[in-house]
């Protein structure tokens, strides 16, 4: 049976709601039953009827949708409740879904500060629900192929990392114009501290520790304002020094004029690297020191269970964005369909972000601003 | 409102079957209703319940499907019968379902012989009813580009073309093992007179044909079986004469042993010319003769309303073979939806495979393998 | 010492003549000293000038540089001459030059007929003096690693390869302007019966031939010129019997409007298939059946000795086409080196291709033109 | 005619020497006629041999070279002296060249410190002879392209750039071997205070200068020692501040296993970025924020003045490594035959790194050295 789904936020116009949508229906594991698309409600009535709701389950407030949904009878009730807000929005639809028995979807980052953050780990921590975080790019098969090669130390104990995430889509002063997207990511009180740190810092340093297995101890962050009249950081770049001793260098920027998103991260062990690139998404190189480069492709039978159990066609049929997308959505419900058969969920399926490192990555904000503001060559990592 | 959908064929262990799911689901804009999964009833009973259906949707042989659901109130009964059976299952499901009143989505190569499809070419001429045709590539939103920037001269009158579709994966005698996939594509009972040039070569027909806006004139087939045993041709070149007077060439093959499903098309003008290939795919290179290549690309805003109309997501954020064969389920989707509302469907909704490709496609497969066994070079065209 | 050389050919504007003078210069194994560079006296004095040489070691012709040459000292002559002509004047030149006792290197195609070619082949088998030919792409050191893996087996029999070699460069009627280059090559007075398949199309038959160690058995062409008011081809496909059995498929063309110089060659074996382009020229593919593709690489201690010896550098440092050309003058030098010393040459010395390749070479030409006219599908090599 | 050439180091087992042999021969506007290869008499001898010099022309040390060049008529005596020896043995060669009336080509870092690079700067402005220094990567065409894209504002104003040298060779304690290029790379009595930054920083940083046309003001260094018992850094990250406010990121090292010599850069203005990478060497990517990615390519006709004037083949005849040091040599060569013949030379042939570069790269050095142990983030750029 399809888990029945709720969603706060994503009424039109919204870039992210929409791929919520379509990475919920790939896999047919999820139907869209109720929605709370806008604070307005009649453009959330609106989005509802476009996207085939029953007029009763679309509701004009986060609050109304899980009050309803909660008093509806249980085989009837969303399951779910994914919440596709700005980032200001995200702590109270979470907590309160979570206090009132649903599991969440949630987009990243996780919430508006690291105070927030840490009070929904104890909301969590305490709730018998449960919590996915869409770190989109920790769902590529070849992503977790890589992290594979470093756990199973087949490229030997790690000693470098470069990750990096170019955007050139904010080099001009978009937030001037009507470009919703800019808008509110480029507003302190619905971004938080920072813009380009948070809306893709945060996915190049999740994919870091997510693909190297270590933690961020101590940073040093250069962290700039480019376009003359934004509020937020749409540029820096940062040092970091990793749990094992080895060092990283993190980029991100929205200023990279004619970049797409083509985030990319590079490991290097003892004994060899590791490079993936999402412009190449199905492609895993890795590299040895006295052996050919190896291209290992997503959909091929030699590659690790957790790269095969998230991808969908053989080798050469590209899967892509949404499908990654969609590995999220679809390991947490096999997590929770696991969970309502009462058998144990398998190590793939578990395999998805949540609170930890939703935790993790609102103190990588926090400690990157403030890196940003230090005459200190390095600043420890908040936890 | 989702149309509501019935499969015929697709049991466990179907590729096609799972890839038409996923790519009918993605959109939301159909509902899997229905469905005759199997021959054998048990297994049909099995997949529908795995997928989720009620018991009495789920249908032992596709005849009783398409009479059962027939006799359903008309707000009740599947609108669309998808059809993924092996190909000599394609022509009487298809006939029946649109003689039925059913629309059709149907697997390539549309028929197990010619004059199979040109009968059906009949039936749909007299059927108030529609009939998609899933030649994948032709879903890929930087093919529509091509074919578009063909159409509008802006490379200039074509002079010649490269197509090509290497696969490796029958290097070996799959088809002696437990290959559900080898067994039926290599069986002359169930694939038709053709091996690769069915399975592979009609896409790269309909690719070249697609995207250059011309037809085939005359072929000259180099058909090889090249694995021993093997009862149907596992390889072939084609030169060809198109119909303004260039050449081109086909290749395909299933013995080209470490190759995925790199299909990839090259087409030269007056003034330039256009590369695209599945590996890359959501990049159309486009080379003049006295300027830089253009590399155009997916989900920017300078592509022509066809490409745009074919993505979902901003620069970046690679789409693949899902997207671009759900591509082809949401345009036929537009366009029986526009046909349900009484609008004219959109020129973009209506850009899709359908029975007359089908029919060219099976005059591909008869004059190929023709001219495989000619001493002529040159054999003209079937039509 | 470096070998004395003497050059017929290559005045200014020639394109050809300054690569076969940096070619022979990387290395410092030879010393340009002589030389007849035009038919034009002047011209010629004036290219001498201009290259540093001795106005005595300057010719008006090429029958003067051989005769005076042999005149000199032993010591003091050139011992080897470099024929950089157009077609038409290969042949009487190089015989000359042998049966005065000079070793030739000579620019493809060997001769202007098929005829020539022979009489070349018998001239060199009763001299003493040796013959290069500049089939530049077997130089290049991953084209040498292919070879070397298919001749140890290790992609199993060879069944399919596909080689073509796109050129944009002829797409308007450049002869017609004063470009000296495209005027020699699209005249049947001096560049003989075949254009592209002479100029383009015998690199890409020597590729096939050299990393397959197959001979082409038969052959059914595709012969076409695209621009109006030219003399001779300037585009080709052709479908190709080889020695073993297998097939291939060649095509070249200089209406591919937009394409460089890109020669490509994959060849497919029962294990694995290899992959090399003129634009990755330091990169060999290797792919395999079930694991992943390796990437050989130029330069890296893991590639057989062919290719390591025909490279001057460490991976990394790209060497490119003058290196590769650069390869042939070597090798032929270390030969002509080792004789003069009364030491065997080494295998790897030994491997510039010659009178034999070029005799093929001139029978393609011959043989593909033939086919070209023929109706019937396969003509057979002419030998 | 022909310069006359010495050089001091380069004996056999050397790397370096044979690349600047290579790079003076292409374009034969070197004649090698001298030189002290070795500060082992024989050692030199026997290198001095096997390039074919006169015994008298082969010294035993520089200065017996530089004093008996010197003692030589002028129309005999080497007129261009070329050091390639270790940093430690850069400064008093060159120094004493300039000083007895010879130009210099040096290998970089310019010398061992930076104090030692003032020195050479003073030296330089009282002389009149002239010093090239060989950055290798400033010689490549589409380096020199980028650059005037830069300077033509094409892009813009430049608002961040990202360069790199990533190499795994030191991933092992090499120098506890016989590796020469490793044993003296790593030992601070001839590599100076830097491992990495000098051997590969110094380029990285370089290309970085050349192409923005801007200086680095100030620099944030994570420098590391990676592998156990070195003693000189095989690894580093910067953050880098330009001089009209930009800022920039730049990572070397000599641990990313896998790794060969892929420097690349990236450049962001406001209009546009500009990607160019060893490896892809002959192209160079410009992107726009609302345009198709262009991509520009050696050999063609619509590069600038700077990039036709340093390639030597049309486009798609890759030119690589060799060729870029070729460069260097030939547009050095270019102005002293100017100054010879007493025209200016053009700026494209003066376009050669020298002694202010060298200088800027001897601060880079300390000034990153400095920085890596200083606990205060941002360090002044030495001057």
């Amino acid at each position: 049976m399809k888990l029945r789904l709720g969603m706060i936020g994503g009424g039109q116009g919204a870039f992210i709601g929409a791929v919520h949508r379509l990475a919920a229906a790939l896999d047919g594991m999820y139907e869209l039953t109720a929605g709370a698309f806008s604070s307005d409600a009649e453009k959330s009535r609106a989005t509802g009827v476009s996207l085939g709701l029953s007029a009763d389950r679309v509701y004009a407030s986060y609050q109304e949708l899980i009050e309803q949904e909660k008093q509806r009878p249980e085989a009837d009730r969303v399951q779910v409740i994914t919440i596709v807000t700005p980032n200001h929005l995200h702590f109270e639809p979470a907590r309160m879904a979570l206090e009132n028995g649903f599991h969440v979807v949630l987009d990243k980052p996780m919430t508006f500060s690291l105070a927030e953050a840490k009070q929904l780990e104890q909301v969590a921590a305490t709730s018998s629900k449960k919590l996915c975080l869409t770190h989109t790019y920790s769902g590529y098969p070849m992503v977790k192929e890589a992290r594979q090669l470093v756990a199973n130390a087949t490229i030997g104990k790690v000693r470098k990392a470069y990750v990096e995430y170019p955007q050139g889509w904010l080099s001009n002063f978009e937030e001037g114009g009507d470009n919703k997207q800019a808008a509110w990511r480029t507003d302190p009180a619905r971004s938080g501290i920072a813009g380009s740190m948070g809306d893709i810092g945060t996915h190049a340093f999740n994919l870091l520790e997510y693909v190297t297995g270590l933690q961020v101890t101590q940073l040093c962050a250069d962290i700039n304002i480019v376009v003359a009249g934004r509020q937020l950081d749409d540029d820096g770049s940062v040092l970091l020094k990793l749990s094992n001793g080895a060092s990283a260098v993190l980029t991100a920027s929205q200023i990279a004029a004619g970049e797409e998103n083509n985030i990319r991260i590079r490991v290097y062990g003892e004994l060899g690297g590791l490079e993936w690139q999402q412009a190449d998404a199905n492609t895993l190189q890795v590299k040895w020191l006295d052996k050919p480069t190896e291209i290992r492709r997503t959909g091929t039978g030699y590659v690790s269970s957790f790269a095969q159990h998230n991808s969908r066609t053989p080798a050469g049929h590209p899967e892509g964005y949404l499908e990654a997308f969609a590995n999220l959505y679809r390991n947490f419900a096999l997590t929770l369909q696991a969970e309502l058969s009462g058998e144990p969920a398998s190590p793939e399926a578990l395999d998805y972000p949540s609170i930890a490192e939703g935790v993790r990555g609102m103190a990588f904000i926090e400690s990157v601003i403030a890196s940003g503001k230090s005459d200190k060559k390095w600043t420890d990592f908040l936890v």
